[in-house]
């Protein structure tokens, strides 16, 4: 392989800047040329494809967002938009990919592969740390930190103000954000959609703690709970304990930006570097991984179909620390 | 004066206990007693009210939040409670208090002086910086820095994306804390309650720097701003310009909260100093503040009737640096 | 067992707190009292023990430092010393203790156990995660993070002035925050104790590199490396490269405090309650910790005499990266 | 005038890149072209000189260090390398520059005009604040607010070891960085160039603390204080009480970099809108400043031989508030 391309596709996560940069310097250490690709798909379409080299990648190890930009397209789910990525690619003569993305991403290079062969390797880029394969996925850690950040300065106003504060944090279809932040931010409650934990619940849990004379709360609702987003909790709790000073706090999109932390960074590192030497030792259609500090490549199938299961420990560890 | 109570009233905001603890060391310092009243107007009705001395304001002046609390109180609307207030305080020979917090707090402090004579001096404590008689409140300069921190956050997004984010920052009802997000954000525009800047006016603008190719927008929103929300100012803008990638963060409560900046601890410090020297010095129905680096006294009902203007270079600012 | 201790013992770390939260919480669910002795071993022998309940733990799960404060004790060192602790112990009626510290504080509870029978569970909390039996310490991926954050800055100078940085970060014996700090700061050069690597090599990579017109430079010397600290390296590299504009910053006491790390919450969280149910079960002289995610108990006899290796791939990672 | 030049020189300072920004910025809405020249006049005698447009200073605004870069330039005090210099500026055809640094930016400017009578405003960017003529530089307040950060985690140790931490800030000959580190750090004492303070005052100082059971201390040493740096007012404080467990924190150069606070950003691109506006004008030989929030413009002459004397009453402050 003489010549490899890197991109950046789904909502960005901090790393994968860090993540870009070990990828162009692992491909240049071992001789190989080195794309990048703009807006993922899109831009490969579109041939937005430029010559990296090890400047290019200089002091963007500490930046949030993507240098390589991302974007969804629509065009590259059709036969016709995959062929016209293929002629660019053979235009510049890249041989394999890196892809830095969730599962819609590779599940694009899946497709892309069986039908033109270009093998790709797979990169996990997301906060929400919801793929099969890998312990934690880049910008997982740096999303919960931020979450967690604000948690802490909303709790000086509920503290002042003997108040209650619903806040919501990202995380799709699971609660891997909302957990950490829950027990990190001394949480009474955490709302995630992997449990079911009805609203009379979460009343009643409310209620014998003021009793008990608590008189600030903070309940921590992962956007993809099934009784609702944060606003309908605290509204059906508001309609039950209406002598209680409610707020509701939805952190939304600063989770996806800022300086990665230091262990995004380090995990962005080293899967870049295995990316691009899975492609050299002609892996394809793998993504690869951290699991139990240990590299691992998953086949895309399974990073798709396979789910992650949320450690079940965590969730007795809120009521527990809530006494 | 042998004794003073110091309280905080109104939205908490970051300095107030580097300003409690200003008031209990120069109090200390003058050879007064100091009492905290919890809650504001509320404790003191209550008789909440507890001895202070040096150690209880020990490691507090880099922390949120109030460690007196705050409150809002209906009963001291009213004379019986004000009554019930008052006995409270001859209860405890309190002779004088520092109220910290903004005008409603002003009012009541000068209403209660009215009937039962007791002096109050005032130090501005609010995140909105919309009192007359000081440069800067205390909490502003932490609230633009925390507001600030999450734009850069999101603008990693933005970019990212090329998208556009409609942010909408806290200020009540001015744009304080909006226009320095704005500058030092470097935001395209910025919507304040004090400039009439219609949606057909922003719609325009953003055409013209899409026809110039730039592809991602911030754009701050005053809370207070006439055209509404940062939602519903979206919201129009999608429907004018619709192939437009929007997106709408709120970033609410955790203004309010964090460690205070260096400025707002050395602002409340000297704020807190002057309160009670104030007093000692036979004042009383005056706010402390610094205006041009000097130390001022201004009458309480000036605080409350007289409006403090917004610089008008600022949006001149916004304009040239958007360029 | 009715009743326990807790102390924390050794250099302070980040999350201690919540793993004292942890350790109250999780005592009073299990229907056991908890009390806090101060300062250590030293605090056991003079009798500063206090008891806990839920509150006393309210509002610290954020707080760097210890609120048990720490101290080395000489006298618990001498048998004379631990007979007056023992002493101490049975008028409080505890009966067993969680040991948040490093391998100072283990060595001392197991020769305590061995002579009064009092058992000990212990909690990893140090910032040199340098202890076998724990892939993670109790403060360190909070100490990476500030050292990384003050990296950052560093670079900004280094940059702008083309400057060689020389940078000395923590971690007494080892590099384990040396590593990350490299790897994720984007350094050139990285010395640590568990690899040799002579002057002459770091020498030659520089000059190599100047001959490639890089101009900036950071060097991450761990405090321990054979070679001297940063200032004895940065002294031997300016005598062979005299026209090297060099400079030394020494991160220092800073990386000891702070807010903890949403992984350091977490994981103080887990092991605090790992603690006590691990006393509860009867357990003594072992160690709480999280290896490959899973929860261990480690004799104390092994986190103390075996050595937990550092990651020999991390150092490849440093050299691929700098290309 | 139809080009100007921009350049950085002396120690960068966070801001200096939003006040190139501006001054870009600024420029083009004016209809002047701007050009960039690196390196300070080290650059300018090189001819290291390129064109600006707006989206070279895009996203900028937030970032440490300066774009231009800065370096010190021996051949500029020299008639020849001025001579050169200036050569330069007539093949690039530049009618004015916008010099951001402090005294020594300033001298070589005025030297320049006189010989070459190329016009120069400039812009006060340093960390040290002691410029006459701006009641603050561009990089003080996030200089302060960095050192202040760092002050607060050595205190989490201070306070849980019982200790005595000597730290060093930055600010050459003046306590302009120290004093605001003392009251916002909650320091028992601040020692700066600008007072003399005796070793033997220090000592008794803390020994009066000790009496009333202090047990931990912070002392703020200014690099330039005339009693030496902290190291050495250190070792004769443990001479004189060597039972105090005393630590020594150099916080050095952290305090130049990261991203510019909320007030840096706005006071330089006020600055650096004033800069070219000023030249546009007429103007030359002055540096733009603001004073009680007013735009001034200062004779090099005066921000170079007078003197800004620092608040006196602070020094009152940190006596009061350490009670």
């Amino acid at each position: 392989m003489k010549r490899i391309g890197v991109f950046t596709s789904g909502g960005d996560a901090p790393g994968m800047n860090a993540c870009i940069r070990a990828v162009v310097r692992t491909a240049l250490y071992h001789g190989i040329e080195v794309y990048g690709i703009m807006r993922g798909y899109s831009g490969m379409i579109k041939g937005e494809i430029v010559r990296l080299d090890t400047t290019s990648v200089a002091n963007i190890v500490q930046r949030g967002g993507t240098i390589l930009k991302s974007a969804r397209s629509q065009k590259f789910m059709t036969k016709e938009g995959r062929q016209q990525a293929f002629d660019q690619l053979v235009n510049h003569k890249i041989e394999g990919l890196v892809a830095i993305g969730g599962n819609g991403t590779f599940t694009g290079a899946m497709k892309f592969e069986e039908e033109f062969g270009i093998p790709t390797v797979g990169a996990p880029g997301t906060i929400d740390n919801d793929l099969y394969g890998t312990d934690y996925t880049i910008g997982y850690d740096t999303a919960v930190n931020t979450a967690l950040d604000a948690i802490d300065k909303i709790r000086d106003t509920a503290d002042s103000h003997d108040r209650a504060f619903f806040v919501e944090v990202m995380g799709r279809d699971s609660g891997y954000i909302a957990i950490p932040c829950a027990i990190g931010g001394g949480a009474e409650i955490v709302l995630v959609p992997e449990q079911q934990q009805s609203i009379d619940t979460v009343i009643e849990t409310l209620q014998t703690a003021r009793k008990r004379q608590k008189s600030s709360f903070l309940i921590i609702v992962a956007e993809g709970d099934e009784e609702g987003n944060a606003t309908i909790v605290a509204n059906k709790v508001k309609e039950a304990i209406p002598e209680m000073d409610a707020r509701v706090t939805v952190i939304g999109h600063i989770q996806r930006g800022g300086a990665p932390s230091a262990a995004d960074r380090l995990l962005a590192s080293q899967i870049g570097i295995a990316a691009v030497e899975g492609l050299v030792n002609g892996m394809r259609n793998v993504m690869a991984g951290i699991v139990d500090r240990k590299l691992v490549y998953t086949p895309f199938h399974d990073t798709i179909y396979k789910k992650k299961l949320i450690n079940q420990g965590f969730m007795r560890m809120v009521e527990i620390l809530s006494v």
